[in-house]
C-alpha cells in the first residue's frame, strides 16, 4: 500500500502545483486559529510583505504583527457566535486567507470565512441530522425569454416518498446575488436542515430562482462570454421576473410534489429580493400566504412615475393584497441599515391604511448576518 | 424608477462595501481580454506593486508590465482553445484575478479560469440548449459509516417524463477532488448537455460520489469544523470507498429511473478514481459494462502486500472480470504524465492476458484539460 499512497500523494501534490495549479498552501501554519474563548488568531505567511492588515465587518481594519519567522499573526478579542467574511490585505492587494479553506461567494466576489460556535448559528453548520437535496434546477420562461436555472431545497425525505406534499418558500436574493446566493452566503439548506430536524419548522420546499432578468444562471456555471456580470447588474429592476413568477410557480407545482394552494405558499427576499417580495405578492394576491421582506428596497414613490405596469396602481393592489390579508407579512430590517427609513415609511403606510404586519427590529446593517438570522426567525412562522 | 434603481444600486455597492464585503472590483479595466487570434491580455490594477507575473500551466511564468497609470498588462501569443487556469503572483503573494468572475476550485484551491473558444471545446461553455438538472444528494452508505453526499446529472427531459428510465455513468475524481469536482473543473454537465444535444451521446444519468471516505460533503458546503481537509487526504486509499459502491448503486437505482443493469452500467475516474475504477470493476464483474481509466494510478503491486481485501488476489480478480469481457475498458493518458509509466505497465499486463482494451495517448500531463477531453471521448462510446 506504501507505494501506491505515495504514487497517489504525488499525483495530488503535481495536479496542484506544477501542472495544474500554481497557488500551494504555505507551511504548517493555522488561519485561522478559533480559541475556546471566541478570539481568534489570524496568520498569514510572508517574510518579504511590508504591511498585511485583516479586512472584516466584524472588526476595525487591523494591522497584523510580523514575527521573525515571516509570519504575520493578529488575534481579536472575543467574538460573539456569527459566521463571519473577511480578505487579507497584503500591501494592499486583498486576497484570501491561503490557510483558510472556508470561503463564500456573491457573484464574482470571494472572501474567506469564518465560524465562531454557539448559540443559534450553530445551524450554519453541517451538523449530522438529516439533510435536504439541493437540484439545480433548468425551466422555461417564455416571460424572461428562454431557459433559467433555479436551485431548489426538498426536505429530508422527500425522495423516500412518493405520496407526501409539501408547502413551498420562494426564496429571493438581492442585486448582487444569484440562485446560489442563499446557499452559499445564506447557509439556506443548512438553516432549513436545522429547523426541520429540531421541529421548529414544517418540512418545506424551498424555490430559489435568479432575480436577474438578464442572467440564466450563476456566473461559476454560466458561459465563458456572459461571466463578467458587471454591466448588467443595474439593469435588473424592470418588472419582468416578478411578472415571470406565476410561470415559475406553475412549474414547481407540476414538477414537484406541492401542496399547491395559496396558504401553502411563502415569499421572501432580501434587499432587491424584498422588494421583488412586496411587488409579487401584491400583483398576485391569491398566490402567497406568507410574505417576507428582509432589509427591503421599499421605496415610497413606487408606482407613481413608472411606465411599467408591474409598479403602478401600487395602493390599490396593495389594498386588494390585504382585503383577504396574508397571515403573515413579515418586515425585518436591522437599526443601522441604510434602508431604515424607507423601511419604516413603508412601515407607516401599513400602519395608516391598518394593514396587519409583523415587524422585527434587529441591529446591525444590510448584511448577510441579519439575512441568515431573519431566515431562522421566518421560516418557524410558515405553515403552521 | 430612477430613485429605487439608485437606492438598489446603493444596496448592492454597500453590501459589496463597507458592511458586507471589503473586496471591491477595480476600475473599468478588463482582464482577461481575449483578441480574436487568440492572444490574450492580461491586467492587474496596482498603483504600489513591485512586481506582478502571470502563473498558469499553460504559459511561462511571465512578468507583466507597469504602464504609467499604474495598469499591469501582458499579451499573450496566440493560445489554442482550451479551458486554462491561472492566478496572478503580486510581490510574491498568488491572488486571483479580480477582475475576472470566472474562476474554478480544487478543494480549498482556487485559480481564475480563461476560456479561449473554438473547436471541441465549445462543449464546455453553457451553450443554449437544453441542460440536464444537478442535484446533490444525500445518502445513507453503511459502509462509508452515516450520511454522504454525492452529485447527480440528470439529462434534460428526466423530469418531463415518469416512464422513461436511463443508464448511468458513476463518475469519479482524484485525490484532491470531491463531488463537485467533474461539475466545476470538469464542466462534466455542460459536457453531457452538449454530446446528448448534438445526439452525440445517450441520454444518461451521471452519478459522482465523494471518494474521499473521510469526506462527507465538498468543504465549501461542509461542517466549519471540517473545512480545512488537509490532514485527510493522505488516508483516502483504504478500500472502503470501493466497497461502498454497490450500496451507492442499489441507492441510485431505488431512487432514480435508471436501467439497473450491467450493459447499461459504466464506471470511469481520473487519477485515484482511476484507481477507484480499476478496483471497484474487478471487484463486482457483474456491475459495469464500461470503465475508463482517466490518467489513473495503476500500481504494479497493487494487490500483492496488502491487508485490505479489496486490493489482494488483483490478477485472479482481473481474470475473472475480462471472463466476461466488459464491453469497453477504455485507458487514456498523457505522454507527459508521470503516471504514464505506470500505465504502460499495466497495459503490458492486460496485453499479456490478451484483455481486450481500447487505448487512447493524448499529449500533455496530469490536468484537467485532458480528463475534460478523455469525457468527450468516452462517454459518445457508451451504451451503444
Amino acid at each position: 500500500m506504501k507505494k501506491i499512497l505515495l504514487a497517489l500523494i504525488a499525483a495530488f501534490a503535481s495536479a496542484a502545483g506544477a501542472q495544474e495549479n500554481p497557488w500551494r498552501p504555505q507551511a504548517p501554519v493555522a488561519s485561522p486559529d478559533v480559541h475556546a474563548d471566541g478570539s481568534v488568531t489570524f496568520r498569514y505567511v510572508s517574510p518579504s510583505a511590508k504591511s498585511v492588515r485583516v479586512a472584516g465587518n466584524f472588526l476595525k481594519l487591523s494591522e497584523m504583527n510580523r514575527r521573525a519567522d515571516g509570519v504575520w499573526e493578529l488575534t481579536t478579542p472575543p467574538l460573539s457566535p456569527e459566521l463571519y467574511s473577511y480578505v487579507f490585505i497584503v500591501d494592499s492587494v486583498p486576497v484570501l486567507d491561503p490557510l483558510n479553506g472556508s470561503y463564500s461567494r456573491d457573484i464574482d466576489r470571494l472572501t474567506s470565512s469564518l465560524f465562531i460556535p454557539g448559540n443559534e448559528v450553530e445551524a450554519y453548520d453541517m451538523l449530522d441530522i438529516p439533510h435536504g437535496d439541493v437540484a439545480r434546477v433548468w425551466y422555461d420562461s417564455p416571460t424572461l425569454g428562454g431557459r433559467r436555472r433555479m436551485s431548489v431545497y426538498t426536505p429530508a425525505g422527500y425522495t423516500d416518498s412518493t405520496e407526501r406534499r409539501y408547502p413551498v418558500l420562494y426564496l429571493l436574493h438581492g442585486m448582487g446575488g444569484d440562485e446560489n446566493a442563499w446557499l452559499e452566503n445564506g447557509r439556506a439548506a443548512q438553516i432549513l436542515d436545522y429547523l426541520i430536524a429540531r421541529r421548529k419548522a414544517e418540512p418545506m420546499i424551498v424555490v430559489m430562482p435568479n432575480g436577474n432578468p438578464s442572467m440564466r444562471v450563476a456566473p461559476p456555471d454560466g458561459a465563458f462570454a456572459a461571466s463578467h456580470p458587471a454591466d448588467s447588474l443595474y439593469r435588473v429592476v424592470n418588472g419582468t421576473f416578478e411578472a415571470s413568477v406565476p410561470g415559475l410557480v406553475e412549474y414547481v407545482d407540476s414538477h414537484y410534489r406541492t401542496l399547491p394552494q395559496k396558504e401553502s405558499r411563502a415569499i421572501a427576499g432580501l434587499s432587491m429580493g424584498g422588494f421583488h417580495a412586496m411587488m409579487i405578492s401584491k400583483e398576485y394576491p391569491d398566490m402567497f400566504d406568507y410574505v417576507g421582506l428582509f432589509s427591503a428596497a421599499t421605496e415610497k414613490e413606487l408606482g407613481t412615475d413608472s411606465s411599467v405596469s408591474m409598479y403602478t396602481g401600487f395602493d390599490a393592489k396593495l389594498h386588494e393584497q390585504f382585503k383577504q390579508a396574508p397571515e403573515l407579512y413579515w418586515i425585518g430590517i436591522g437599526s443601522d441599515d441604510f434602508l431604515y427609513d424607507s423601511n419604516r415609511i413603508y412601515r407607516g403606510k401599513l400602519d395608516r391604511e391598518g394593514y396587519r404586519y409583523e415587524y422585527h427590529e434587529s441591529t446591525g446593517g444590510h448584511e448577510w448576518r441579519n439575512w441568515r438570522k431573519y431566515l431562522l426567525d421566518f421560516a418557524p412562522k410558515l405553515f403552521r
